[in-house]
């Protein structure tokens, strides 16, 4: 794709100079509605001083792409997952692109296949959050070689070199274990995901890391690698924890699915929550204000992922981009509610 | 599209002769692995005895579509538009298909650029569950007639011939409101959507039948259209309602996430449910079984939907197709749990 490597002038250089949104120079090129005469008169003429070559849409027509960004996440349904969604859709519409979306139910099978898909619609960028499943990355590793620009977004590969836009993950967990801790949790278990998938590693390592810190056992007991992070998977788990001789008194789960789960047993079988059954997810789903008690949990900033991970795709699939592997880190904070607000001291950020 | 109306052999017609399933044809056609070598051998065989012509691979090839199917719905995040998406899917993956996604957030505008996108993708059909804001389908006339085939599905446009996949949506409205006349409900509310949208105009109108034909009031400040269906609104209005001099004491609401806003200002305000008021919701989402207390509320048979409309899809997009319209019909069932269970007479259908 980018053959040429000369330093062009971009709207970002553009909206600089006429100190302007690069979305409000975008818009006057494409004689937009929304922007008034003078100013679509300005930046075209600036355009033309400048050399400024030529907008989006005809450079995708000429380079056989579209105005489409392809969107391939584990599931839509998922609500930090549709916020991020909600996020690239946003930016999208205020850059002129369109995003179409494709989901592998977690399955590596499904990701090849929607990966072709997505690919074979001409689209102008990829951004890929990956399956449970997907341990090694061939499909696209071919894509990229082919030309089309891809940025990884939350579940990134361990291995293969890329864009990404990620949360702090390791940071995260251990904040999230050290408010358990906090708490008087001296027995916490976690509900993690595959091993091999970067964020559900990042996140054990904090967990782990919290524990060291703090001079707390780690117990290989209550390290739970689950496969899909379901309710019923968290359910299944919690009931398994309490057969053990020596119960946990906390849950930290990675996502807040299966930390729905666990308060579920807890409540069928009477162990109160937070007293014996200290809990708290991640992502911060809407599920956590309307379960009871309600869920503690770590903020996601999904909707702001969504949108870097298009400004970057954007970015990268100009001609001027460099081959530098881009990298976005965003933070997160932790939100305290009743499944693990046990002491006075602790007030709610909220 | 279908310029040849001569009867040509379908697999439908060679599946029912060698007496096996249509996919497996396909399948054995497509030389699949999970077909034997010897079902291969006859299917092909037979194949070329009836003058079957080509696969759909190639066929689609010819006509410059893909093995894409295109779906778009308002909102990927609803549970039942994921599940009627994973129904989707599943039938595609047994045929042979991709599909990829595109939502409109219910806006209209964002309908019509993702009929492009999705268009300009080369795909082989289109499924379409229309927008809140879509009052003219001009989007939609111009694609059917340039010959990519549409099936409409769930929110169908009122006036638009073509074919639909659908539930009785009178039928089911008239029973949720049945079954609250028949818990003693005697003021009951509705939360509805936009009556220009056929499938809020037959469920109101199933609740107004239902409450003439058990010679109830009808009261038009009972009756309340929702611009989105959302937690929020369900939560305002019900605010709102309990302004009235005559409250409600009952609410059936067109979707279970406005009736969950409806238990929420219930219970802040200490409005006993079902006693005071019993709540019914409508497509029985999982969030019925974690609100406390439980939803009631219809069933939707989502995934069947997306599966019935993958099939109209691929065969009103066959060469061999007529031009009628399809229609296919599907029923609902109450589920009746605590935020309705008055008496001790109604036993739950769980």
């Amino acid at each position: 794709m980018n053959k040429n490597r000369k330093k062009r002038v971009t709207i970002y250089d553009l909206a600089m100079e006429l100190n302007v949104a690069p979305s409000t120079v975008s818009r006057a090129l494409q004689d937009h509605f929304s922007i008034g005469r003078e100013t679509r008169d300005a930046v075209k003429e600036l355009a033309r001083k400048r050399g400024y070559r030529t907008n989006v849409v005809a450079a995708n027509l000429r380079m056989q792409t579209s105005n489409t960004i392809g969107v391939l996440v584990p599931w839509i349904n998922r609500p930090f997952i549709s916020s991020l969604i909600s996020g690239v859709e946003e930016a999208a519409q205020e850059f002129g692109y369109n995003v179409i979306i494709s989901q592998s139910q977690d399955c590596y099978d499904r990701e090849v296949a929607n990966v072709k898909t997505l690919v074979d619609s001409r689209i102008h960028a990829l951004l890929v959050s990956l399956a449970m499943e997907t341990t090694h990355y061939d499909h696209i590793e071919e894509i990229i070689r082919g030309g089309t620009p891809v940025v990884f977004v939350d579940r990134v590969p361990s291995s293969l070199p890329g864009h990404r836009v990620i949360i702090d993950n390791y940071q995260a967990a251990f904040e999230a274990t050290q408010h358990l801790i906090d708490q008087g949790c001296k027995r916490i278990a976690i509900f993690s995901g595959a091993q091999h998938q970067q964020i559900y590693r990042e996140r054990q390592l904090g967990y782990l890391a919290a524990l060291d810190q703090n001079g707390l056992d780690i117990d290989q007991d209550l390290i739970c690698s689950l496969d899909r992070l379901t309710l019923d998977e968290g359910y299944r788990l919690t009931e398994k924890l309490f057969l053990l001789d020596s119960r946990p008194d906390g849950i930290f789960s990675t996502n807040d699915g299966a930390a729905v789960g666990a308060i579920k047993f807890a409540r069928q079988n009477n162990i109160p929550i937070p007293e014996e059954l200290a809990l708290i997810g991640f992502n911060n789903d809407p599920i956590c204000e309307i379960v009871e008690p309600q869920l503690s949990s770590m903020t996601h900033p999904a909707a702001q992922m969504g949108r870097q991970a298009l400004l970057q795709a954007l970015k990268v699939a100009t001609p001027e981009a460099t081959t530098e592997n881009l990298l976005v880190q965003l933070t997160t904070e932790v939100i305290i509610r009743a499944s693990s607000r046990k002491t006075q001291a602790t007030t709610s950020p909220e």
